[in-house]
């Protein structure tokens, strides 16, 4: 038995500051992104490191919108009264293949959809709009109603002219910018390399997830769940085993990994009791604390510093206010480091979908779920979410944001949530 | 020159059916979903193969909720007209350990937060509302406010009582979920084995992303877009080449990949003109053509067939109907054989954007872009939205269904969207 208790020492006089200061704080901090190139069937989910702009005009040829006959839409001006004019067809043209044949007045082209209009036509008429005729082994091909000069062709340049902007610098990689990557031959891809980020846990009561379960102590959740969090920012985790509550040891590891990783991030030790050897550590010489308070629930002991020159984000070992830490401060330092113009998550107004009692001197950031009923959005809180509840972070896809101050809600009263990212809407 | 029309055979005769019959077909043909056991770090993204219980009670002991003493709660019944209690310390509890002391009347224990409460003690008293005084040797803590029975205690079970469900099969595996696996250490996960889909592009214009472009060619983007939308349905994409307008070439390759992959996607071949060859295809003898047609713009021409067994996905070739072919189609089948509970994207009802005047005799899925506005959700129609436009789907996170016969829209009229999942919010 020890005691080590000082209520007098500076653990007690933490000052708090706003969510938005300490975000602001922790961006100041942010490593620039390294370049790096990935073939094109890697770059899912990456970070565009570049600006990249259309090499060529798209379509780069005249493009026939359908199956059919080009023709010279002059031609079809005698199409009246039900009067069929025929023209002569003098080629066939399938998809990726160029015809050498000049299309002047009487002549026509078969013509497939997607292939390259021939010289000298200016409209493609639909297959199921025509008949064919043979006569002295040539043979014709019949129009009964007018068409107008560009019908059924997309002309170069339609979708995007040369020299114009496919895709901005820190756009991230989905299904349609792939697309649009292989469309203009960009087979290898100009990406942010993914920030990489040590995960560690401290506490000795820590159980490692394979260990069989003893008394009072729990298994290490957190670090599985900041890896995945880590992962839906753009990053990549590491994750450490635990370390003991020794701030020494503790120490010696958190500064190793400061200057192998672009991050650290531990969860626990942050409280103002004993062994909160994160706080301890912080409160070290030669480390910049950047805070170690914040006007926020859960995760008020929510703690950054920089040491030599590396961002250490030590948040708190309760399981809500760890995913919370990790969502508000280490995402967006994540996102700016990839380029992506918006780092921070959405915020929306929407609606109350319960009752919300539950008043506070801070910002509270309630996990709930939002729902769409008739067009409108609302956000259902969580059932229980006290910051060290574990279970409801999974059926959360939005934070209520509630103010301090702010007095009794009810369902359908205007609120603000963050929408968060992995959860749900699908 | 060849001629090969022939417009009264069986590619004009093909018989429309709603994309709901179309979904119903194809969802008959789901292959059985095969179980295999990965390590949990390797979790995220996976889909649960069977449900899950708690192997134990959570929390599995009763965990301090606060840095301070463990007390007999009786004990602080004099608490009143500001009189001190004081209670001999007798042990320290930090998290991980379990005291031997028993907590009886006069005695208290200081414990820290999420550290096992000690038998007899019925609630905890948070640091800050205690002092010290040390007296003969020995340390007590006073107390000034009366404190309720269970105070900062979290009970056993409070989150889940042992056997309760964790995670139902077919759950997509997130940063919450993946907490909870950690939490009751299930370190080896059983999930379903990722749906291997092979995507083939047919084409004779088809040029290989890095290769230099040519007149009346284009590169192969499909395979690329499809790559991804699979990954995000849960799939594994196996790209194979494009191959070239040949019937039986072409059969070849498909009729391989069949055997070898659990669905197959083309995109390509199933107009109504020349060179159709994965309409000619499916029309062969010993194929079960599923249809050749949907009352769908775009992708009218879709088509699903099943050979040897095997599902087979005809796409169409234009960019904007392949994307929508594969999400409403392809995307429900991967998601079934994966266990998920909702394999259909979800549809919301939302007010439309801005105007839209496009009628059509078809079921038209306009790309979109959803807004929130006040708490109401916008779906914005990309401006230009032509099947052939490849551009325009990166800017889409939706579908507005546009029912046939639906006359001119107006902003904030009530429509229908289907919700993708790869686009945006965030």
């Amino acid at each position: 038995m020890k005691y080590s208790d000082d209520y007098t020492n500076d653990k007690f006089k933490r000052r708090a500051i706003s969510v938005e200061e300490a975000q602001k704080r922790v961006m100041e901090h942010v490593r620039p992104g390294i370049t790096e190139i990935v073939p094109l069937p890697e770059a899912q989910g990456r970070f565009l490191a570049e600006p990249l702009h259309a090499p060529h005009p798209y379509p780069h040829f005249r493009r026939s919108g359908m199956d059919g006959y080009a023709v010279v839409s002059a031609d079809t001006k005698n199409c009246k009264d039900d009067e069929t004019v025929w023209l002569r067809v003098v080629d066939e043209i399938p998809c990726g293949y160029v015809s050498d044949r000049l299309i002047t007045s009487g002549l026509a082209a078969r013509i497939m959809t997607g292939a390259q209009v021939p010289e000298g036509a200016d409209a493609v008429v639909m297959l199921e709009a025509t008949r064919l005729r043979e006569e002295a082994g040539d043979v014709y091909v019949g129009l009964k109603k007018i068409v107008e000069p560009g019908n059924n062709i997309t002309p170069v340049g339609y979708e995007l002219q040369e020299g114009e902007l496919l895709l901005e610098k820190g756009t991230r990689l989905g299904a349609g910018e792939i697309s649009v990557l292989a469309t203009f031959g960009i087979h290898s891809v100009p990406v942010i390399r993914k920030p990489r980020v040590a995960v560690i846990s401290t506490g000795s009561e820590l159980l490692s997830v394979d260990e069989p379960l003893q008394p009072g102590r729990i298994r290490n959740s957190n670090s599985f769940m900041l890896a995945v969090q880590i992962r839906e920012a753009g990053g990549e985790p590491y994750i450490f085993g635990s370390v003991p509550d020794d701030v020494k040891a503790a120490g010696r590891v958190v500064m190793d990994a400061l200057q192998n990783f672009d991050y650290v991030v531990t969860s626990g030790g942050v409280s103002v009791g004993d062994y909160d050897i994160m706080g301890d550590l912080v409160r070290q010489e030669g480390v910049d604390l950047l805070f170690n308070k914040i006007t926020m629930r859960p995760g008020s002991v929510t703690t950054a510093a920089v040491i030599n020159g590396g961002l250490l984000f030590a948040l708190s070992g309760n399981p809500g206010a760890c995913f919370v830490g990790c969502e508000l401060l280490l995402r967006p330092v994540i996102r700016t480091m990839l380029g992506a113009p918006q780092p921070f998550l959405p915020r929306w107004q929407v609606l109350l979908g319960a009752d919300y009692n539950r008043v506070n001197n801070y910002t509270r950031f309630v996990r709930a779920r939002t729902e769409i009923r008739d067009g409108r959005v609302y956000a259902v809180p969580a059932a229980v979410d006290e910051s060290s509840v574990m279970i409801s972070i999974k059926d959360s896809d939005c934070l209520i944001v509630i103010p301090p101050g702010t007095g009794q809600l009810e369902e359908a009263d205007k609120i603000e949530i963050i929408k968060l990212e992995g959860g749900g809407w699908s």
